[in-house]
């Protein structure tokens, strides 16, 4: 078993999870092939990179709070190559909207290591076990107490409320 | 510290709660000994693997989706015996029902490497730290855009609705 | 790659979130420096172990169900001294106040290895990515099916209702 590499790759998901949701587009590209592929459901194919990174910088802006929880690996090394298995279980807010977004999907990546020594994401996608959409309408208390992305937001003030409660810590 | 044996066992728990979100009791069935012991709460015990996979085969059928995310893990490896704790955080939709469960435990295990070189779940249980109950109807803007299970299950269509939102993805 | 380090690292991180869920303080202490330092944004900083675990002691009483799940380590060891960063996903009920808390945060943490052989946190501190806040009076239905601190806790015993749905377990 190649320990020192299964921790390479599981320290890779890490980083690009934690770009994903710090929304730093240049350090999730270098966890990625040039030539990456990556798949979600039948509509959203990529085949390079700068497409896939474009669309995630597109998408998942300022206006959007992200939560990818990623763990459960099951990693599997053959010389420079390796395949993993990955839970997640996801939560996306989007406040101007007033959408919360939960659900959970199983990943299934390739990754490669190259050149340089580093393993890179040659293949990324998963298969969805549920994906639940709310409108926080329902739910009128509902407040954001800290949003990390409030302040560079081109969202109407209003719709960032904020009310900090004591002692929610640690 | 025996590195490859915490690795196999953590890969073990992870195989076992993939088996348990993805209802592949076969794949559940093979991360247990015969003899299994299972524990939860005051009322559910099992004491072999075929009553225990039974149960959970008959009671979460495709009528229910389960997260169950599982880390934090705590592992001591004795030889062909082991201990794990671990935090468990699920989320139970019942569709038909529109009931949402959430809530956290710790499971407490024992794991026995065997004849054949695997390890298997020799005892499994938890102590929940809560636990939750909400009817969907306090949500009524609450949808599935995504169930795996939706085809498969013996539900009236309307109550598994899809609202699928775009852009929420990776 | 010193990979025993990093378990060791990996362990005394998940004891901590353990004993803070689990409200056992002495145990939490255990993991800490005697001159630990403890930042959370701009507001609460401590600099003793001390101070710090009175304050969640206080703070975090059995009035209050905590949920740390914590993952997604990205460890960097340096001979005694190592450094990791983590994403903590939150979840806090507080039944007496009818208030839920879901967020996350990266926590961006020091270890030092002591004479006795132990990794302990040196420095703790996350930054927050979200942080949202609810009144469970927008879901009336909301009961507790479970809650590990309800006999402990001075609460209006009301408060703590208990609805147990059959068949939720694994």
């Amino acid at each position: 078993m190649d320990l020192e590499a299964i921790k390479d790759i599981e320290r890779l998901k890490y980083r690009y999870t934690r770009a994903l949701d710090t929304k730093e587009w240049g350090d999730l590209a270098e966890t990625l092939m040039a030539d990456v592929t990556a798949i979600y459901g039948e509509q959203l194919e990529f085949d390079s990179r700068d497409t896939f990174v474009s669309f995630l910088e597109n998408t998942l802006g300022t206006h959007m709070i992200t939560e990818h929880q990623c763990g459960q690996p099951e990693i599997d090394v053959d010389g420079d190559s390796a395949t993993g298995v990955w839970l997640l279980a996801d939560t996306v807010v989007v406040p101007e909207d007033g959408m919360l977004m939960r659900g959970s999907a199983f990943y299934h990546d390739r990754y490669t290591k190259c050149e340089d020594g580093q393993w890179r994401i040659a293949h990324t996608g998963y298969d969805r076990i549920w994906e639940s959409v709310l409108s926080l309408s329902d739910v009128p208390s509902f407040r954001l107490a800290s949003n990390r992305w409030a302040k560079l937001a081109t969202v109407p003030a209003a719709t960032v409320e904020v009310a900090r409660p004591d002692g929610l810590i640690a």
